[in-house]
């Protein structure tokens, strides 16, 4: 059956029904009042999301594009950058930045481990950054990192803390104001619950006065043009109505569940994940400390390859898990459980995991992992 | 009725239904064979609308920064730019050119006049230009210009032509191979009949020589490494999937209908909708010789604003004609029949203008227009 497919991976995620539908609405023109009153919900309901007052600025891009805004409006050639790197979307950032033209420390963490705040705070004092750059939630190894603990250092000093929550923020609680985070950047198809295709912005106060000096070169991105219009609920340049569109009622959704609720319940779906993982001998890529809520990497068994697992999970059970990315390539795969995921996810999850491993040659008794996820779920929200 | 919603402005266009189904599928991922399988049929189908067999790259953003990524890959700092300038979105081009620090030379013509060929000529014989940035279907006024004529000119020297064919590509002829366009960049929400939120470029093998050598920031919009996923048919960083499914399904309307009727088409709406305006004794901004198929520029009459006329059509009938930008603004306005338009599309603007110029006070005979229009429509695609 084609249409049973069953998406596991940390983006694009399965899309609710009720938003399929509202993307699908007819056109309407965005030089509109109906459009203005509509991104004026959709950032009210945001500033809710990411805890802020802060302006937030949705564009008609991808989280790479994203990310690209973040630095292409905060870095000017020549500033020093510290890069907190703990795998593929760390880098990602630090490359940007350093396409910008920024001078840029990396400060590295192993594949499965978070950042070291004390090592933070040691370069902190040892440099002078313009930009500290951190990943929320690193998506390439089911990581969560201390942006609490790293906003608390960097906003005794003068730079700038960036951080890329496009795989965690609506999924991960995030408290911009509290935190003190001066950009974050998400992105639609993770834990939002929409397609591809949007990015939000988050702009604090101390960044706009970086951003106004700016002298990288930037159109689409320019931040100070997005700023223009916005004030008066618009875009510079012609939004993706319908995903605006689907992006309000997503939020609804968010709303009426509760943030609290739907952060308990990723917390949820990964404790399961991680439990039957363990009860099935698999070995995780992250510690139960900084084990991210929304997705869970773990590594294939001794002589068994990761993508094997995949591709029989796939064609067998229409199941999809991602793979590892970067040096975990072929070694690890990761389930997602963000955004439109609940409990029987999980159990599709570790039945299909359970059967191709006992396909791909591995010595498992069905249902071991399985017994375990739902001894979590049962237990609730605790 | 609030769901019944007339828009006739050049982008955000009417979706058809079949497409707004498409869109609203349930989501895949896009590391997948089936993405690539449906990459390659848009590329396929997006080259027959192009008349190329260049690379054409499907990217998640609108049309500007369709627009920024042709610049961004082929202008260095310090590079000559001639921008052959018919309006406001001619200027946009020359503005990017500019802040990706090329040192533009702008060709202007009056708004409401096409590029005079002849004065390019003078100028591609005066100077070394790098780069020659035109505009196909300038939609601030509803003026098409001479692609042919100037690829000709431009094709006999080194510089690269980058042509800015957002409101055109789809619903007027072009021929990228044979007229030598280096650079060609088109977006889903104009006459290609989709949401906004794609861009497409197609990239001759000239450009990629320059291309490569290219220095400016770019990552997102970067083509080298869009070029490096696209020979296994995927992007380099998320795409937005479900706009590429619409695609998919436009474009098979647009072969189904074949080209040439699509063409015919526009360009009989065209004439029926100029006809009307004429026949009511209004001007057009553009003469018959250089008047675009796919959107009809119109002066207000002496005395009533355009916006007054706009807001009548928009509040009693659910019409929206767009208003005039740059120096029209209140001046002028436009009536787009563009993309999954047809004849009584035309019908309905041309009864809601005639119906909003007499509310608005100006003497009209009601039927005027609309005879006119409806003796053209009845004479056919001649």
């Amino acid at each position: 059956m084609q249409d049973k497919n069953y998406l596991m991976i940390p983006g694009p995620t399965a899309v609710p029904p009720s938003v399929l539908e509202a993307i699908s609405r007819p056109m309407f023109g965005h030089r509109t009042e109906e459009f203005a009153a509509m991104y004026k919900r959709i950032v009210e309901k945001l500033q809710m999301v990411f805890q802020t007052k802060n302006d937030i600025f949705v564009m008609t891009q991808t989280g790479t594009g994203g990310m690209e805004t973040a630095i292409a409006n905060a870095v000017s050639p020549g500033d020093k950058v510290l890069a907190l790197v703990t795998g593929n979307f760390g880098e990602r950032f630090a490359k940007l930045a350093r396409i910008y033209g920024g001078e840029v420390d990396e400060l590295s963490f192993a594949w499965g481990s978070p950042v070291n705040v004390k090592q933070v705070e040691e370069k902190l004092a040892a440099n002078q950054y313009k930009v500290v750059l951190a990943t929320q939630n690193e998506t390439s190894t089911g990581v969560l990192n201390d942006i609490e603990g790293i906003g608390r250092l960097v906003a005794k000093t003068p730079a700038l803390l960036l951080v890329d929550g496009v795989s965690g923020v609506g999924g991960i609680e995030i408290k911009v104001d509290e935190w003190q985070v001066d950009m974050l950047v998400t992105a639609s198809q993770k834990a939002m619950m929409l397609p591809p295709g949007l990015a939000m912005v988050s702009v604090s106060k101390k960044a706009w006065e970086v951003i106004e000096k700016n002298t990288s070169p930037r159109f689409y991105f320019s931040l100070p043009a997005a700023k223009n219009k916005y004030d008066s609920w618009n875009t510079p340049y012609t939004p993706g109505v319908s995903l605006y569109v689907g992006l309000d009622v997503a939020l609804d959704m968010m709303v009426k569940e509760g943030m609290d609720n739907v952060y308990a319940r990723h917390k949820l779906l990964a404790r399961a994940t991680r439990a039957a993982a363990r009860a099935l001998g698999l070995k995780m890529l992250a510690e139960d400390d900084w084990a991210s809520p929304v997705v869970t990497g773990i590594y294939s068994p001794e002589g068994i390859g990761a993508d094997d697992i995949r591709k029989i999970a796939k064609k067998e059970f229409a199941v999809t898990f991602a793979g590892g990315q970067g040096i975990l390539k072929g070694k690890a795969f990761r389930i997602a459980h963000m955004g439109f995921a609940d409990k029987m996810d999980v159990i599709i999850a570790i039945a299909a995991l359970e059967m191709a491993l006992k396909k791909a040659g591995y010595p498992v008794e069905l249902g071991t992992g399985m017994k375990a996820a739902q001894e979590v779920l049962l237990g609730g929200n605790d």
